[in-house]
């Protein structure tokens, strides 16, 4: 029997500002992961955002990001691994906090955006991050893309991981997502996307832009939760699973 | 016998920019306030003074103060209850991690500045924090001027709390700090300022600047670090405190 | 013939974060209040709302804020005078720079939320607001609430003034606003709102929450753009004025 | 007779925090570079700063930098160039605001850290940074790198500019500097960095790390404030120039 996470990003309000439809998305995951207040997310956010998905059941995931709110954490910063490690520890214990004050437990942490795809490539950046996770718990489940840096970090320090895979991006023959500057990085046909992230759940591959089959490991979908048509997709994609026998849980459960 | 914690706000630099004397001081004190991003202190700085601070075996507790960076927290802000609440959660959970990155236990929470000064004064503030502290973890210390809304509440909701007094400052008839607006609000003259803090820890008294005498209880001292001169008054009372077969230990210890 | 400018906040958008309908107000104003990145605004939104307003032909103004992004700007802060003139002088050189650059001019200052209501208020404040426009161009046009301490600080150094009225709040004996926290702040019929500032451009009167006639001048109506009711609220303002026979021209043409 | 101007960054502090000796080397410099709130300074260290400035006499040019506090600005971004022209455009502005209320004009435009690096080598980069400088204003002088695309585009453009040489640093053949991770990329030897630097004014050369003599063009030379030991130097290259009679004068007054 398979078995899957489902996770989306969530808790990316600032202030007066809006954004998302956390409460739309929560039904359709089983993992959320919550900004910290460096990219995008405040104290009162983060908050709400805990208490949300405390009530949806939903495991909770910190998701620390680069400190650069007007770039949404989206933008490479030439930041040292020292730096890397620092923030990240600092993000989790922040949102740590609303969770434990909650009553909940943090499940997870997956980096935010140009910090998780920095860290996909650099062994470096992977191994910083993956210590700070350990050292304030290491209980805690990594997050990475599937056959990254990041992944291989958390492993080599003892760290669970969740290798992450995304249904609507196509896959380059080395198994990294293909650059968002190609222009068939985004698979836009939402049958083929779903059929790709049916056959990396269930076999282990991916058909690569070059058209060669590669192997992949898919321990959680990333979901978007940013738009009625992104509500939409989630929706399928989980019936989709749910059609399949594949059962949907929580990282913190599947092993 | 009397017992008494000395504490000093450390970790106060940010990025580029230093503050303090933070290796000087520490070997003066018993406890010491780390600020936690928001007035000063970023996540680097953070965990340097951490490290600083168990290194020398200190008892480290959070700053929490506004989000007012230029201001340094000094400057009050209208805040809601409920920001006041979800701002110290935050930056005591990201001090905390620090904390437990580096092997440590967490003892204590002080807000610092205007924070501080409107939790003295104001009830209802004063329950937000007490709640916020307690709700992360009620075995943390919470810190607040003696006589205080703050010790209110943090002792109405069942935390430990710690009553700071000040050597250096002048007292109202109602146990409040003499505002700093007013000339005599400072004790300029070590001797009578030394004379005023072994009255408060040895017999629970202090003289207002009315010239009654008002009963306070002094459980911590607070010591300024940022300075020789400062330097010089801490090493002057902690040798006070010695002669006098006061123990020096952290709030932590006390009870 | 009577005059009237009609003005609206623009340029409230923040990064990813989009807020206001800032194309679909225009039409309906004369003059544009463009955030500077205080407490709302980025350098890319300035520069986008600027190019808006310029191509609509609206009058700019800036619009400056207290440094508080999470809470808008509407937080007080116990800032100093010397604070409240340099960020001012800051802000409006900011956008100044933005409108030289696109071949425009700019017309007005009017600072924004706690800082346009704390200048209501203290003259302290409103001088050091108003040396700061002064100092930064002198044909700088001030708006500030009708009957106010900034009004008059502006008036006293030498400013152009806007006196400011707004068509959906009720009004204390003595002129000033009814506080939000009042049950009837806030006038939410329609007609009735137009009524009042029907009679305020008009008479120069306003019926008081007390149930008497004040004295109040109106040279700018203060028009909300954040959201479908309030745009049709403008569109009925516009449309009363334009039967009415009141000529809607920006502040800068009004004398 | 040679010309040459000597330049400085000025009004670093932020807050509470003070960097630099600002009104220690204001006296060997002919022009000054202040920091504009993203990377230091804050609207009242901007004030002060340019009054100190105009008080001494010196000319003024806006320091734009990266919105990175924590990292002064010295990490590199991601930024697309469209953010680059923006925050430069916001930069430029907000210092000259403080330039014009105090009765003075801005000389130049000097882009800070990161910036400046990532300007010298990317030419879209330059343009877009070069563009924003000519739409606030084409009398502005553009300071850059000597042999850098900034100066390239600055020309092209049809902005005065002035080629900014280093004298404590080595240079690559291809008329760049050395990197700082390389170990020779500082000159430690004073003797021998105002040899260099005597050499780049009156002839136009300069050895480079490889050992042959490059051409380079010395409008305008760096000049440190931090520390004791920059002052020191700084006096020094101040009297070599004066004892080879090259005269010293801001880059608006050179040409």
């Amino acid at each position: 029997m398979y078995r899957v996470d489902l996770n989306c990003d969530l808790g990316e309000s600032f202030g007066s500002y809006k954004l998302g439809m956390d409460e739309e998305i929560l039904p359709y995951v089983t993992s959320v992961n919550i900004a910290c207040g460096f990219h995008a997310g405040d104290p009162s956010v983060m908050r709400r955002t805990v208490q949300l998905a405390l009530a949806a059941g939903t495991a909770i995931g910190a998701h620390p990001g680069l400190p650069d709110l007007i770039g949404f954490g989206r933008r490479n910063m030439d930041i040292s691994t020292q730096d890397a490690h620092d923030m990240v520890v600092y993000q989790i214990g922040a949102l740590d906090a609303f969770v434990r004050a909650e009553g909940g437990t943090l499940q997870h942490v997956k980096p935010h955006g140009a910090l998780y795809n920095m860290a996909a490539k650099r062994k470096d950046l992977s191994e910083a991050i993956a210590q700070a996770v350990y050292k304030v718990n290491p209980e805690l489940i990594l997050f990475g893309l599937s056959g990254s840096e990041l992944i291989r970090a958390g492993e080599a320090i003892g760290l669970q991981t969740a290798r992450e895979v995304f249904a609507d991006r196509t896959y380059e023959q080395d198994g990294s997502l293909t650059p968002r500057s190609q222009p068939d990085a985004l698979i836009k046909d939402h049958d083929q996307a779903i059929s790709q992230v049916m056959r990396m759940i269930r076999e282990g591959v991916v058909r690569s832009r070059e058209g060669q089959e590669i192997r992949i490991q898919a321990d959680t979908v990333c979901i978007h939760g940013d738009g009625p048509q992104a509500l939409e997709f989630a929706r399928q994609i989980r019936k989709s699973c749910e059609e399949a026998g594949i059962e949907l849980v929580a990282a913190g459960q599947t092993s």
